[in-house]
């Protein structure tokens, strides 16, 4: 068949829409229709060449929602209808991570998925000349039509809106998880998100849900103070207007540290500093963001022979078909936000002035509407 | 009254032995009389001058083991006759950090035990000639005499004999505590231990009793590896023969990387190495070795995001009066060994050439006893 797609050619330039060839499933696989995807900072990274993994031409977006049109042979757990949520970090329940409570880092595909092909070594999109073009983190969200792999989709209710709902295929779940199941924060913790975009804010609500006492945001941009509120933040503290230490300011702030802390903006200074704002004894530090390539996080070993933890992760730590439903649940169920962080909605062909927003700070999540 | 001290007069120098004036305890402290003692790399790191917080003159030595001679004004859980290991992290049972089941660091008396006195901030000891010598560690054991709070002593069994239970005041706690109350390893486990020397045995140690499946110990001196099989090591790497990278050659011997990695040597390259080869997705690894000062650790947080844990541990995560016992009745038991790391039985006064010794790596612990 044929889609319309936004394909990133090369490094560095913005995307083209056009039409591409999509074949259909083959065994184990699903022909998904996507009718909403998110624009997250990983698709800008791998766009603008930073990446050391990016590989061109692909079809990028990772963050979508939609409808299975057909299933592939041997596809047992979805059929045509159900609506899903695309996952880039499959669940297939029988690899050795997927086994080991531990972890949800299934790894059953995830060389062909780092190879931007199919489980069988394929793409498949090309080009309307034949030319092969990529999947991305096994989603490929910015075509109007997709082909994925059973485990890597999340089967969610389906009285729930894509242009929302989408946003739980990477930030919500992200943010979210890392407070209730990297962290498993408890009720009247103390706690501090540097950076309060897309996946601080759900950090936020996530403390919130948690039932943190304290909830400090940290950012360099004060016009994110109003809707950190919102998601539950409860002391703001913009380092450039600290004099003095940061991580001792942090310190007095929260009574000697902060039982949890959560890097949310990619910067290893910051990483750092959120270690060390930890409380002696027991604060643990996790990392989210993702630094650029080759930047390391350093600290004095002094600081974790003292108590704190460094950890990070990643999709929250979610098993994506098992909590991503329950994540759309409490979404309906209203437990959690989304429609405020959606604050721009597109059609496939101003996709990358949705990026331009993003570079630009003004958005916290575009959302291309099919 | 007068006992005889093996006093560290200023750094760099070797120890005096000399008779020196002792006060009496006063209200919520206890006399013991030190029957043995440990020698460790912290009273050589502090006696070196490399210890920035080191202060002089002061009776250094902090892995005792004696009986109680008199107690001061309100002390009611000891009585004299009682036989004690002194804690240089002790159990206050009502501070914060006492109260908070995730950390074992009592900071009731951190101040003043950082300072060289006794909770009411005078010190105990003096020279003869009046002038005042400092506490260490909030034990001095290197002392026939001693005072310390009642928080800061374990009680422990009479059976035991205090030229081997010394070595449970500070390296057989700290090894065996880092598997079991830091790492909590469970049966099954594969795990690494980086430095076979008096702490590093045991974690070997405590990694058997733990029911670790594979145990791979990592030295650059060979002649560990007789005593680590003993402690049951499975398998031993020596970094200088391995050709290539020390952490692929790691992953590929476990088979993935190990659940649990422990760096008992003080070296942050080391240490570093020791994180990269725990296990993605689920890896801890675990800092015991105090680096020098100043020095940092790193990494690419691209580690942890994949789900390695970096964590530390002092004093084995041991709450001392509560867990030092339990230490002691498996040693009675037969539960784990510590006789054959007792390398070396010194008097007082051949206190230096303990120190030697441990310089030239020819013991795994010296003990003096008076
Ligand atoms: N681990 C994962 O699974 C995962 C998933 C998605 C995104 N991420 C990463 O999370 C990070 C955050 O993503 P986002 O979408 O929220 O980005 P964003 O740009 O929307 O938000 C980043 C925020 O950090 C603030 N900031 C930047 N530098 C700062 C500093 N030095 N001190 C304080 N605040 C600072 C910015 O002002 C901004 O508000 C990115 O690195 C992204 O790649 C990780
Ligand atoms: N965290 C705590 O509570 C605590 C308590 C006591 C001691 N310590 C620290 O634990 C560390 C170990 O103490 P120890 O008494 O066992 O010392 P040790 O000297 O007896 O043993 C160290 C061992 O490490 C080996 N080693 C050195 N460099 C190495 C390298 N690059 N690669 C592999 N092996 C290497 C040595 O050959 C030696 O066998 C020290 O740093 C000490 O200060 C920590």
């Amino acid at each position: 068949m044929r889609t319309r797609a936004a394909v990133a050619i090369e490094a560095g330039k913005p995307l083209e829409i056009m039409e591409v060839n999509l074949e259909g499933p083959k065994a184990g696989e699903v022909l998904v229709e996507i009718k909403a995807t998110g624009l997250c900072h990983t698709d800008a990274f791998t766009l603008s060449g930073a990446d050391p993994e990016g590989m061109f031409p692909a079809i990028l977006g990772h963050e979508g929602a939609g409808v299975v049109l057909e299933v592939g042979a041997g596809v047992t757990s979805l059929k045509p209808g159900d609506h899903v949520i695309p996952l880039y970090t499959p669940e297939c329940r029988t690899c050795d991570y997927c086994l080991n409570p531990k972890t949800n880092l299934c790894q059953s595909i995830r060389e062909t998925q780092g190879a931007g092909v199919m489980p069988d070594g394929t793409s498949r999109f090309s080009m309307l000349d034949g030319t092969p073009i990529l999947h991305y983190m096994g989603c490929s969200t910015f075509a109007n039509h997709t082909v994925l792999p059973e485990i890597a989709l999340a089967k969610v209710r389906k009285d729930a809106p894509f242009d929302k709902i989408c946003y739980i295929g990477c930030g919500v779940t992200t943010g979210i998880g890392a407070v209730i199941n990297t962290a498993k924060v408890e009720i009247g913790s103390k706690a501090i998100v540097f950076g309060l975009g897309g996946i601080g804010l759900n950090v936020l609500q996530g403390l919130r849900m948690a039932g943190a006492d304290q909830i400090i945001g940290v950012d360099l941009n004060d016009s994110k103070v109003e809707m950190a509120k919102r998601f539950g933040m409860t002391d703001f503290v913009n380092p450039a207007n600290v004099t003095g230490d940061l991580v001792a300011h942090l310190v007095e702030l929260t009574g000697g540290g902060a039982d949890y802390t959560f890097d949310a903006t990619g910067n290893v200074g910051v990483m750092r500093t959120a270690l060390e704002a930890s409380h002696k004894g027991w604060g643990e530090s996790i990392i989210i963001g993702v630094a650029p390539a080759g930047a390391e996080i350093s600290t004095r070993p002094f600081q974790l022979v003292t108590g704190r933890s460094w950890r990070g992760t990643a999709f929250g730590g979610a098993r994506g078909r098992t909590d991503v439903p329950k994540i759309v649940d409490w979404y309906m169920d209203g437990k959690i936000e989304i429609d405020p962080m959606i604050t721009h909605v597109l059609s496939l062909d101003d996709i990358n002035k949705g990026f331009d927003l993003m570079h630009a700070g003004e958005s916290i999540r575009a959302v291309v509407e099919f």
